[in-house]
């Protein structure tokens, strides 16, 4: 192989070594460990999906899909996130069963990236799915859970903040009249860029009042009384009726003593454009990005032949070891080093030590060129070296 | 999406449902476990590398890889296996610290099948690698580990078979002479085509004693007895270095109290073509392939660039299932059903059932098209609907 290649991996692609894999596994087992408490069952979806099942139904850009062919001619997808294979699961097989559905997945997922962005091409996501209830009380418990399943994974610091697709649907459309003017718009939101919506409100043919209702939702972010504000600005029932669902959610919420880790956020537009109703997504102390987000989408699972409500979240694994103040620590291990003579011996203590619940290492001493080095990262050491007493332990 | 489509899978993938998922996650943690007890470290590596690197130094057909292009025109794979990407790893990485190395993985793997073939395209496979020790003792531990790993996975029946790649490169090249005619009869081996090496064999131009000695040796399978049986066969010091090898590695084995689990199998050439010495496969009652293999492979540390000794073992995680006699029961889930007036009494009494460690699924009737069904497959139910007594167990 070339010298350029040995050691590198493809664009966005990363190893995880021991001490990162210990934090992690702990993380990971944690929320797990929480969401089965709850009901859920997890499953797992191939790596590997057909475009036209899968790649079609996610709402991850196309030109982020690893895309490749089989042998024979189909165009496979890794998948890019884990909720539209779900939706295939439920619809094909387990719509059958106890429904409503309690799902949960924890996987990688991949979305290509250019070099330039340094961000990951394959992340684990850890998340439920809730198939087949279509009341508040699903997309409740959805919160609560999120919010318990961030306590033990040992998050303390975090917000939710919640959105309504169906509420920035109606507004925009009083407003601007048009599907396409609408979609301009929600992209602003979706890209997070304020400034370039303010600019593109301004540059509209509408009302200076209208204007202003426009540039007013911008600010629709914070506690309870920021569903009151946002009555104001719309007209008719379909948006308030979204904002009835924000209250009734959050008193919901309030049952579930939860209500101190949730705030407003109108403008919330969530990546998924598959969400139809209630959007959320997740922040954490020392994290740029939001480490989870979630939502209703009643639509998708009609894409498969079974209409059901479904509610769901998913988080970031990465990011959340990234929001964790601090790592594992390494855990000692006790090292056993024997020579030929007595490795029988050397053995048998190991063998005890591990039966007790000990971590060990046993190590032939022929076999390590700098005992110095070998041992020095050892809590505790012990030698069955040479011919000597019947005690080893140095 | 076309109706064809909607539920498939690409060939050879598989979704793992959660009564499968539960079997699976209980017999993994037991294994990793117990290599964690023995001082392996696990990592975890990119399921897309490059080809040039990894692709390359794996011996996965190459038809059998997983190819695709990035966006900078490179051909990624997907991993076919771990060893070589854990090689990767060590030499770029870890072969600074503590040495010898030991690591540990638990990943899916990647190979294209056939349609007709009904062979998996993705698996899992949890194993460990020694890396930097040349002796023995590496191979009679990792072989322990071995042992000690399939029992605490709950399998009991299960035997191990050893050959070694040396015996049988010596015995070829005394008979055969030339590499080229070596290779036809390792093929016949490696797709333990016994039937197509007797017949190979007859009509090679070869005296009737060597003709004898190469029908022989593929009896050469059994107990420590197979050794001495070998000794006759071979001339020279290469190949009865690898005998002894073998009887040393056997007494290592019984020092550990593994013996019993350990046959000699001499005409084992296992897939992989980087093993250079001991190789080894396992079977376990009731599955028609081996559920793992290893060995030594101490050539290939070198193509990173960092010459180092090596031996390891990789289990494939779906034939262990296979193996196992019964799948684990599903684990009874205690339901509370509860209509609105009652939400907060349900809600008080799911969190405390869960903080005292019970499983505990909480619905809204509401959301349920079918209580009957819904509750059919619960351990208990528990209903906090209606105004009624402030017992709400029915």
């Amino acid at each position: 192989m070339s010298k350029l290649l040995m050691f590198e991996k493809p664009v966005g692609m990363r190893d995880t070594l021991p001490h990162i894999y210990e934090t992690k596994r702990k993380l990971k087992e944690a929320a797990e460990q929480e969401m089965r408490s709850w009901g859920y069952r997890f499953i797992e979806t191939p790596a590997l999906e057909y475009y036209e099942t899968v790649g079609d139904a996610s709402a991850i850009l196309d030109r982020q899909l690893f895309k490749l062919l089989d042998q024979e001619g189909n165009t496979l997808v890794l998948r890019p996130d884990m909720t539209a294979p779900i939706a295939r699961v439920a619809a094909a097989k387990l719509l059958k069963e106890r429904v409503p559905l309690r799902l949960a997945y924890s996987a990688s997922v991949y979305r290509a990236q250019q070099r330039e962005g340094g961000r990951a091409a394959e992340f684990e996501q850890i998340g439920v799915e809730m198939i087949g209830d279509h009341t508040l009380s699903a997309d409740a418990e959805v919160i609560a859970l999120l919010v318990s399943v961030m306590k033990k994974a040992g998050l303390e610091k975090f917000q939710i903040s919640l959105g309504h697709i169906r509420f920035i649907d109606e507004l925009f459309q009083q407003i601007l009249g048009t599907e396409e003017r609408s979609e301009q718009l929600r992209r602003f939101l979706y890209e997070k860029n304020y400034v370039g919506y303010r600019d593109h409100v301004k540059n509209l043919p509408l009302s200076s009042i209208d204007k202003k209702r426009l540039l007013q939702f911008l600010d629709l972010s914070g506690g309870i009384g920021t569903l009151k504000e946002a009555v104001n600005l719309i007209e008719g029932s379909a948006g308030s009726e979204a904002l009835d669902e924000l209250k009734t959610l959050y008193k919901r919420l309030e049952e579930y003593n939860v209500d101190q880790y949730v705030t407003f956020d109108l403008p919330l537009v969530s990546h998924m454009s598959y969400y139809t109703g209630l959007v959320f997504e997740v922040y954490a102390e020392g994290v740029g990005a939001p480490v989870g987000n979630g939502g209703r989408y009643d639509d998708l699972l009609e894409k498969f032949g079974r209409p059901a409500g479904a509610t769901g979240f998913g988080l970031r694994v990465d990011f959340l070891l990234e929001a964790l103040e601090q790592l594992e620590d390494e855990e000692g291990i006790h090292c056993i080093l024997f020579s030929n003579e007595r490795r029988v011996e050397a053995i048998n203590e190991a063998q005890r030590r591990r039966a007790a619940g000990e971590c060990v290492l046993l190590q032939d001493v022929a076999g390590v060129q700098d005992v110095d080095k070998f041992t020095e990262s050892c809590k505790h050491v012990t030698f069955f070296v040479g011919k000597s007493s019947s005690e080893g332990e140095v």
